[in-house]
């Protein structure tokens, strides 16, 4: 079905008051939740609501708690999440690197003791948003295999590649792995097979089937090795960075929480030649989206492009919300 | 053969020195492309090192050139590397860039203007040994179809993340294709197939056959969509931090000079928990290093293990040259 985007934001922001959620907190992330919907990004949109509610149910997220700044080392922060609603706090947390960007050229804010972030994307538009570069990651709890071992002990560690460009920012926003969970989930609600493969079945051998491979949990690493390499050393600066828990440390608790985050902001206002910035960008843009597509009648777009069609599409005709999740929100 | 590291060094350095390059310089440089060969990163030591030196024979290096800083925003400098020597200016980039560090806790160059850097990974080292962790990366000409394009428009543009530990310290240097050009040529020297996918024939059929790749130069991003898309991002931060040539800029020079690089450290021992983090890095590597391993009797490697093996190796017994490189690097 679809619904209008601020009735949507309307509907969920007072399920997040009647948790206790301060009111200009609750808006905030309803509508990042809807925002992501809105963008095509069921998995960490509306999909994943009713598990955040029930996180802040169980006691995992503070819908009290707001992150404070516990250091500064020269120009970088360290920011304490205090267990906070994972979404909020990372905007925050991005709000304050943009902030620092004006004054430094870079602003680098890390977060520790926070919760999953949902969409990692929303960041990076925030800071485009803003005239900056965003740069961040995440990590996350062990869920994927490093490469050559079947059990699961380095984290898919999420990251952010932003660069603003008029009404359609070149967003670059990918998990360590080739498939998230909720990207397989869905691909197996769907009755499809990933487009390549995902991940290794009972039998230890690669597959595309989703179902198979929610059931071993060992997703593949995007690009073999060179994937499990980066979720490694991803964890490793953003737990040394934001004095936060390693993957490891955090697949020693009973649930993925306390995460640790890195936010980075490049103020492109500041540089002398920021006047010329656009054109150049857009050059780069219609020169790849301009190749020779690899099958006829098909098209080539920059990273961002697709997301932007979509949020055109809900603007239009409402935000798309799947039956059964719509079902599960309204009982929240 | 194997030749000790001391005397390839000298050698090399002779060979400089020969065309010009000023003694110190010179003694930088060759020091770079031995270690790289000492490391087994062969494509980008030793195999280059005829590459390098027709580039200087051509004209596209200057020998006599010394980057620059021409502005600094905020904490970020800008250098123009002049179209000096790729290796010792990026050596001299990423060194100014650990300065910083120790004044504002991250420190950030942008390089533009430069050559070819040959190895990334010798820059996340030098980041390593000053204690800091390396964040960096480059541009390059086209050299990669974009995901669903058949000719290139996107570099490969390689990535480094490096994290210090005791003498094997983490270190991530992977290029946003599949495989490089370089280890292309090496398997197809070998007889081998690549491990995996690494592109496109004729047919425009995936493959593992190095030669059709090369005769195709349709090479595979990493992870298909996700290493394209992080590939098209990279280029357009680094430009436009340096305010150096894009890849669809490089593209329209005569041959691959004119690149965009950036450099950050961010310097651990400014961190207030800096005593208590050689140990929680070791305790994320061992963990990872004792992971269930696919195949009965394998081994789980951290990244950077495999090559601190080998740099023992070449320390005990010398430094592996291919007979036929040797032959062309005498006749220089």
């Amino acid at each position: 079905m679809r619904i209008p985007f601020d009735q949507l934001c309307h509907i969920l922001c007072g399920i997040l008051e009647k948790r206790g959620m301060d009111s200009e907190e609750a808006a905030l992330s309803a509508r990042l939740f809807v925002s992501s919907s809105a963008d095509g990004v069921h998995t960490h949109g509306l999909n994943r609501f009713p598990v955040y509610v029930s996180l802040i149910d169980r006691g995992y997220i503070d819908v009290k708690a707001s992150p404070v700044c516990e250091s500064r080392i020269g120009v970088i922060e360290r920011w304490n999440g205090r267990k906070g609603p994972g979404n909020t706090n990372a905007w925050k947390a991005m709000g304050r690197a943009i902030e620092l960007s004006h004054e430094n050229g870079i602003g680098v804010v890390s977060l520790r003791n926070t919760n999953h972030w949902m969409r990692a994307g929303s960041y990076g538009l925030e800071a485009v948003d803003a005239g900056c570069i965003g740069i961040l990651w995440t990590n996350a709890m062990p869920n994927m295999p490093a490469w050559g071992a079947s059990d699961a002990r380095i984290g898919n560690n999420p990251m952010v590649l932003a660069v603003p460009y008029k009404d359609t920012p070149v967003l670059v926003d990918v998990a360590m792995s080739m498939f998230s969970y909720g990207k397989l989930e869905k691909y197996r609600l769907e009755g499809r097979q990933c487009p390549v493969d995902g991940g290794f079945d009972e039998q230890g051998l690669l597959t595309r089937d989703p179902g198979a491979i929610e059931k071993t949990r060992q997703v593949l690493p995007m690009g073999f090795w060179k994937g499990s390499s980066m979720a490694i050393a991803l964890d490793l600066i953003v737990a040394l960075v934001s004095g936060g828990k390693t993957t490891k440390e955090i697949g020693e608790l009973d649930c993925e929480t306390e995460v640790s985050q890195i936010f980075m902001a490049i103020d492109l206002s500041l540089f002398p030649d920021k006047y010329g910035m656009e054109h150049r960008i857009g050059e780069t843009l219609s020169f790849i989206d301009s190749s020779i597509p690899r099958e006829d009648g098909a098209c080539v777009h920059y990273p961002g492009e697709g997301m932007m069609r979509k949020r055109r599409e809900s603007e239009r005709l409402g935000v798309y919300v799947d039956d059964s999740v719509w079902e599960k929100v309204q009982k929240l």
